[in-house]
């Protein structure tokens, strides 16, 4: 196929180094000729441009600027596009999204990769970075089928986990298993630089092992990301934050009120979830 | 040095293969048989007993049962340690601790090593486990210098970075870093298991992906040690929450108010900190 991406950062340039291996042709956009001439360094595209007239006559086109761009981006594109070019996007919510985008463009899926790392940008890219991890499309009543499956074949042939599910499900999904974790995970880092007991707080940092490590790493990432999750996302993240609140007073309750049964028994709870998501 | 471990567990197996390799004799002491065959088995103690009573004629003696049980082991083994023997435990409080030990033997000195895996038990133990992580020591006014080092020339000759704070502040830095990541990675599991809407949370559990598993990875750990570490460590544990929610509140009204700015100001003070304790 010839495939199209526009945005070439992280997630941009991951595909593009798994979409050349799998034998796709792939043209890559970026909004700076720096960053095109990287990826074809890299090996992430065949050949670049800034002019998005170079994205006629292809296949498949992934949209991949930061959340917030993916519109705006978008409304540059579509006029160049061939008729039956399938476009997709990799933005990590869909409710914000997706009926726009399906009004501009008849052949458009909306989609997102469940992976990342803490790095950003075109160098930080690599491949197999969706092998064996959830990718999301959230086709509608309105979407066409064709553009399902041709979007759906390349992505299985990544070797991602496919899954469907509706703009508003998904983003339900991932304020819990996403944008809530950065939250929580962010207030710890906060709440730890807030201690005014300064030799406390010193010797907390020099005491930081992997339990400190883990909890707080989402929440030490890209200040931008996290403010678009909740921007974009902001329903469903409020309804998660809500409940979280409330479940980490009932266990701070239990602390007050010494009852250590009852603390161990939710943290036996806690235990056989996760075992129950990781198995 | 002849050296004891007392509670052959993740923690004693892992310090008997490195105290071994070291050229130290070790013996072990566990309350059952199958336990010490395993760990000699293992090469983690050169021989080992039920019995107390082996554990004479020792210089130093680590005890490491689960907090719960130091100080009833250390009234156990102590009428069989001879007049000039080292103790240390390597117990993850230590306020509630070091004052009953350091009456109970006068060559005492609290200890915690900052390191640990998911997995517990003697077939978990590894070698190398406390090179490069913090091991503290608590000394107090009352403790013996020789006695002091003795356990940190052990200890610097296992690769660990020693420091040495007060039994208080020990609790409380340990409170923030290690105790409040596990209840604020607990409450994480325990809110989205709570999800009354049953397709969304089946639907997270299938896009759950490293952030989720990361930060919720102490929160699915052992709920006895975390039930331990709330009983022991009250107080301290008790004002960490108070301010985490505090903090959580603050983020979580800047989502309401639709502060974006504020939010991404304060996610990056998050990514600051972060980078300032891991650089």
């Amino acid at each position: 196929m010839r495939i199209g991406i526009v945005g070439l950062g992280l997630i941009g340039g991951s595909l593009g180094l798994d979409l050349r291996a799998k034998g796709h042709y792939v043209v890559g956009v970026s909004r700076r000729a720096e960053t095109y001439e990287r990826a074809i360094a890299k090996g992430a595209v065949d050949w670049g441009s800034t002019d998005p007239a170079v994205l006629s006559a292809l296949d498949l086109v992934f949209l991949c600027p930061p959340i917030g761009s993916i519109l705006s981006v978008a409304l540059e594109i579509v006029p160049h596009l061939s008729h039956d070019t399938v476009l997709t996007d990799v933005g990590s919510v869909k409710e914000s999204i997706v009926p726009a985008l399906e009004k501009l463009w008849p052949r458009y899926v909306g989609g997102h990769p469940m992976a990342g790392t803490a790095a950003a940008g075109i160098e930080a890219a690599q491949s197999q970075l969706f092998a064996n991890a959830p990718y999301v499309l959230t086709p509608t009543l309105h979407t066409d089928g064709e553009a399902i499956d041709c979007v759906a074949q390349v992505i299985n042939d990544l070797g991602a986990k496919l899954l469907y599910t509706t703009p508003a499900d998904h983003d339900r999904a991932v304020a819990w298993i996403s944008h809530l974790p950065v939250m929580v995970s962010a207030a710890l880092l906060l709440a730890n630089a807030q201690e005014v007991n300064e030799p406390i707080r010193t010797l907390s940092q020099r005491l930081a092992s992997s339990g400190f490590r883990d909890t707080s790493r989402v929440g030490g990432g890209n200040p931008e990301l996290g403010r678009m999750m909740a921007e974009y996302n902001r329903a469903a993240l409020r309804h998660c934050i809500i409940h979280y609140r409330a479940t980490l007073d009932h266990l701070l309750q239990q602390i007050e009120q010494e009852d250590w049964t009852g603390l161990e028994a939710n943290l036996a709870v806690a235990q056989a979830y996760r075992q129950q998501i990781y198995p």
